[in-house]
């Protein structure tokens, strides 16, 4: 079994330094007794604790470095999900580059000809689906420290999520690897042909404001640690420096050999409960303090492969 | 006047997509009028609301890509602080390495040859300076929407920072581009020979459990878009993997003509909360939904070169 890297991330106190020496005037903190990391939780999981990705909702976009597994949310934004599949379904991406690299913000990937673009079938506008009634969005877990932003935030369906009783919404939440649908000033322009993946601190500002439609499970460092672009906003302002994209495929597209096998740990259950309480608080002996709370987006959702 | 990349990704609400067609079922948002942007207010922004950085607290780290520029934050970390100063003027880092780019959490730099490591005259281990006294940390300007981490948070002397006044103490926040000083298991372990920077989701976690020294006011692509390394923990295997360091200085060791003129924006004036407002409820055409809301490490904090 391996785990994804936002697991080993979220599970390692490994700020390692190779100098011995201890004395010196050290403040007098406390030593915490060790605990369970998320490692160790992960480790002590049971084959029920995980789901796999559902072939419909799971595409693979293979660039030159490798492959980028992601994972739908059409309980959140159907109709997306849907203008999105159309688009995968007429190879709409297959030559298109990643176009956008925003330090500290987003990478995004599409069309870059902005004079001709390519032509498609798929719907040109699809309806904003900023949020989602609470019914529709599915069982949420929620967590318990509160949120800057949001009523109340949780997971729902393995999403990073947030929902507020009184207006009787749901929406996904803009964390680290989380997947938008990039739009212009029309509330419906964003139709799925260029998505964009946050590869900074959350920019929560951009939530209900914008359709956000799943997450990369597998291969972020593919995205993340692309050169940033020197035009406005990080576009890349010359071609050779736009990565390009082989080819976007839905997994349920592919012969079962062909496709990757990853699993997601279940938000709904007790043993993500227990990750996220080792997150929460961290035992000895690197961690001085236990720390007691966790926002949202430091929640880790631990991914494996088969 | 140019403005850092940490200004224009706030500023921006740049999801550019070139789709043009309205239409369609898209649900009733409301229009928001325009209003100013970050870039807006940093654009009317007077000489008094920035500063200068202190030469004595600005360091240079030349990559073979380009400069990084670090403002030190003694008010915080004097004793760290003065350990760097002295690691930098005895050139300790010249020609030293990157040498961990972890997804989605940090990027490390320092000495990647654990059995035979290079020496040094400074100090090999410096007192936790996890947290500071409250009157020390200088004078702090909250922000109003609360944190799920910390009772208060705000800005102290430019940095983003937090207090809890039931113990006395304030500390720095890792928030993006925020400097750490690894460590092992003992608290006094981190002299500030190695150091790292935060290039994912704020890692809560770690604050208060070790000690935050700065912030990279310049640079940080060089240092966040760095390859992933595939060890543990984001340590890179192999020698050809770490990008070296051509030197760190101290601006105050350099001749004036060599130095870089870099002013932060004062996080005490009226200005900064005018930059905070525009982030906090951002305007039409693009947004939809004023936020009316926001975290601290959403706060972007200006910079500028003269």
């Amino acid at each position: 079994m391996t785990v994804s890297p936002i697991v080993h991330r979220l599970a390692s106190a490994m700020l390692v330094l190779a100098t011995g020496a201890a004395g010196a005037a050290a403040p007098a903190l406390k030593e915490l007794p060790p605990k369970p990391s998320v490692a160790d939780v992960v480790k002590a999981s049971k084959p029920g604790d995980w789901r796999p990705l559902d072939p419909d909702n799971t595409l693979y976009m293979d660039l030159p470095t490798g492959r980028v597994v992601i994972e739908l949310a059409p309980a959140f934004a159907p109709a997306t999900a849907a203008n999105i599949r159309a688009l995968v379904r007429e190879q709409y991406f297959d030559g298109l580059a990643i176009i956008r690299s925003q330090d500290g913000f987003v990478v995004q990937w599409g069309d870059a000809n902005e004079e001709q673009p390519r032509a498609y079938k798929a719907a040109k506008t699809v309806k904003a689906e900023f949020t989602a009634p609470m019914k529709s969005a599915g069982a949420f877990t929620p967590l318990k420290d509160g949120d800057v932003y949001a009523p109340e935030v949780g997971h729902a369906g393995g999403f990073p999520a947030a929902r507020d009783p009184k207006s009787g919404q749901a929406w996904l939440v803009h964390c680290y690897a989380m997947i938008g649908v990039a739009r212009g000033n029309e509330a419906d322009s964003g139709n799925g042909s260029q998505l964009y993946v946050v590869t900074g601190h959350s920019p929560r500002q951009l939530d209900r404001n914008i359709t956000v439609v799943g997450r990369v499970v597998s291969g972020m460092p593919l995205l993340s640690a692309q050169p940033r672009g020197l035009g406005a906003a990080g576009f890349y302002e010359k071609p050779e420096q736009r990565m390009p994209i082989k080819q976007v495929r839905l997994a349920a597209d592919l012969p079962e050999a062909e496709r990757s096998r990853f699993e997601v740990m279940r938000t709904d259950s007790a043993t993500y409960q227990a990750v996220v309480e080792a997150q929460r608080n961290r035992g000895g002996p690197w961690n001085k303090v236990a720390t007691g709370k966790i926002d949202l987006c430091n929640a880790p959702i631990p991914v494996r492969e088969r």
